[in-house]
């Protein structure tokens, strides 16, 4: 199976586990066989790999998830990282054209694109294997995987099919309903869009070279900037007359927020917590290190992280971008392809970071302008280049870097290191990269 | 006016502000004429010197709270402090031996005593200055004030009075009823033991003389250790024949729980807290730095410090003790003589501490056997000292302090350090101090 799995959605509403740099799926809630916490995108890897062992598995993402994907995932998955965000259009040819032009996937074999964010059981992959053999038939085009719906829900696409079989044509497509519409959609049998798609590599690669101007994977990269934002939906979808649809009556929760996130996570309380009895229908989350008492709580959701700390009703989960909006966007923990990044203390001209490596991880060799930076070692051994001199640094050691001075440090094995950052305009952007 | 101010109960029923080192009573939650913040030893100073300009305070105290009173009130207290805890009895003794033999008061003045804690109106003061009036008159060896109660409360002692007049003579005292007789109790116009006493100092020392066997101040605080653990009530008060009370019937709260002091703190918001409109009778207080977003709050309380986060509907926040002694003791915020002290980070061999100092304190000269520690200057100019040697620093400076290394610094301007503790066995008994 190829399956290019669409990582987006760098969105707030399960703040404050997510934030601007780190989007939902990366959230640890859920456990894997051996009891393990897990992701959503660890998740949803071991569900496909459990599936289909030789299974190919492209990431389509932005730059900013590149880092925790790697983090998470490790090698065992290509990342087609988009210069920017244009939609899903852009991306799945993107990664199309990286399958075929980098990866050497033959343009008859298929392809199926899903979302990495519905909850979902084993079967649901089960089924999007399925998919592989309606498109070896060429009886379609385009063959999609629709959700039985549950409900006539207001916030899905509804899918109307011809027929009632498992496999059918296609009659139209419809925009999100108001429940009275959706209530006859259901009359109708229809599936809500849950966004898999599946095709031959050759037929989606044909079809864009007949709206984009590009010649490979590479000349689309640096065109990619220049692309109309536009979802798979709207540019080929909709507008594809020869496309099926097999029904999936499986388990699909969408987690989009911290209501629905509350039923499917492993535990009701995650971290350092106390609940008592009087607490009902409750679920904490704590990633601070500090203690959270919780007395008398009925249906409510407590998460705290050091971006900051939501005590809501469940019901009103669902209300809190506004809320949200207003708070500063400095994400306070951030996952790096080279270990962990949490802010510990923020003053005027200062902020403490403490940071931590995993053996054999290694920053980029990197300076800042605005800024000098101490370095206490306060466990492991790592290798440090300062300007050029390379030095073996211990617990205890302590590394000043003056602004300007170009630097970057290895763990030897696991590494933290408390960083102390000192300057009138202390910035992420503030960084300069070099090759050693 | 001379008043001894009790101010004991490391208590953490106002968790995670109050802990075992800082009382509810140095909380800053209520403002004064001016709208700034106010704990309520601060709060209390303020009433007692708007009734009496001339008022002698002293502040009879454990020597874990002195720093935290010397940082809040400065010089314009004395504080008394007992080198340990051995209940009211001792701790007024030992105050009225100061006064005496210290400070000089004359065994003609009339002292009152008064506990730091309940939440009262100006008025009260001008109640206790009316005590001062009463001794005088030298109709009883003890003048209490008793507060009218509000409610049939089994939570106080109760005050008997032979008569219904503002000052009566004192029937009996009875300990804390069950509600049934408190109801009976308040049909005889009954009071609430509010522990005001007033009295002659020489009235008090001669009693005590007979009790204990001291010579002055000096000799008692070295004896302090040997006496018997016992109250005022108990000791000196139930035992009087010659007694005599004043009624007292304007505002006074006991700040015990989280939903007591709800009603009377200032605002019902503080700190870096968002709201919904749909919250209703929820106060929330923030002292981290992090932002708190509540939704759908309906009678609770949320309070966050460095030691911990309470969630709690209002009227569990009675029952939170079992919880809040399940957790470390170690307190994460200490307000100390020279500033405070700040944990911002823990991990297994290493702390990261915030210090904040205001121009002008000083730490005392000390070493630590078992840790390093890396100070990084953050903000502001001090004259540090390392094992015999003076250094100006400033942010920026970095000061490597290994472990037996004596050192202290002085703050010449508001100063920010960032410390990191490397070690071992990383703890606050790890001091020794010495003479400059």
């Amino acid at each position: 199976m190829n399956i290019i799995l669409l990582s987006g959605g760098s969105g707030k509403r399960l703040w404050p586990l997510s934030n601007d740099i780190r989007s939902k799926q990366f959230i640890k809630l859920f456990r894997d066989e051996q009891g393990n916490y897990e992701s959503m995108v660890q998740r949803v890897y071991r569900q496909i790999t459990s599936v289909d062992k030789e299974a190919t598995i492209t990431i389509a993402t932005s730059k900013s998830q590149a880092s925790a994907i790697k983090n998470q995932l490790g090698d065992k998955v290509s990342i087609c990282v988009e210069p920017c965000r244009r939609d899903t259009f852009p991306a799945i040819l993107l990664s199309a054209a990286y399958l075929h032009d980098e990866a050497g996937v033959d343009e008859d074999e298929c392809v199926v694109v899903c979302p990495v964010d519905p909850y979902v059981d084993d079967e649901y992959y089960e089924s999007v294997e399925k998919l592989e053999g309606l498109v070896a038939k060429n009886t379609a085009n385009l063959t999609l995987m629709g959700v039985e719906p549950s409900y006539p829900s207001e916030k899905y696409g509804y899918i109307i099919p011809k027929g009632n079989g498992d496999v059918s044509e296609v009659l139209e497509f419809k925009e999100k309903p108001d429940t009275e519409t959706a209530k006859k959609y259901l009359e109708q049998k229809a599936l809500w869009n849950a966004g898999v798609f599946a095709f031959r590599l050759g037929f989606l690669l044909e079809k864009a070279h007949s709206m984009v101007e590009f010649e490979d994977y590479r000349d689309l990269y640096a065109k990619y900037e220049n692309l109309q934002k536009i979802s798979f939906d709207y540019a080929v979808v909709e507008k594809e007359p020869s496309i099926q649809v097999m029904r999936y009556s499986g388990a699909w929760k969408d987690v989009g927020t911290w209501n629905m996130m509350a039923e499917v996570m492993a535990d009701d309380i995650k971290g350092n917590v106390i609940k008592d009895d009087t607490c009902e229908n409750t679920q904490i989350i704590n990633e601070l290190n500090l203690p959270i008492i919780c007395m008398g709580c009925k249906d409510m959701v407590i998460a705290a992280s050091t971006d900051g700390i939501l005590v809501t009703d469940k019901e009103r989960s669902g209300y809190m971008k506004p809320y949200v909006e207003k708070i500063s966007n400095d994400a306070m923990y951030v996952e790096k392809s080279w270990g962990t990044y949490t802010v510990i203390d923020v003053q005027t001209n200062s902020m403490t970071v403490k940071i931590t490596m995993s053996a054999g991880q290694e920053m980029s060799y990197h300076s800042h302008d605005y800024r000098d930076e101490v370095w206490t070692i306060v466990s492991g051994q790592g290798k440090a280049i300062v300007d050029g001199m390379e030095q073996v640094v211990r617990t205890g050691d302590v590394l000043t870097i003056a602004a300007g001075c170009r630097h970057t440090i290895k763990a030897e094995t696991n590494l933290d290191i408390i960083e102390v950052q000192l300057g009138e305009s202390i910035s992420v952007e503030d960084k300069h990269k070099f090759d050693m």
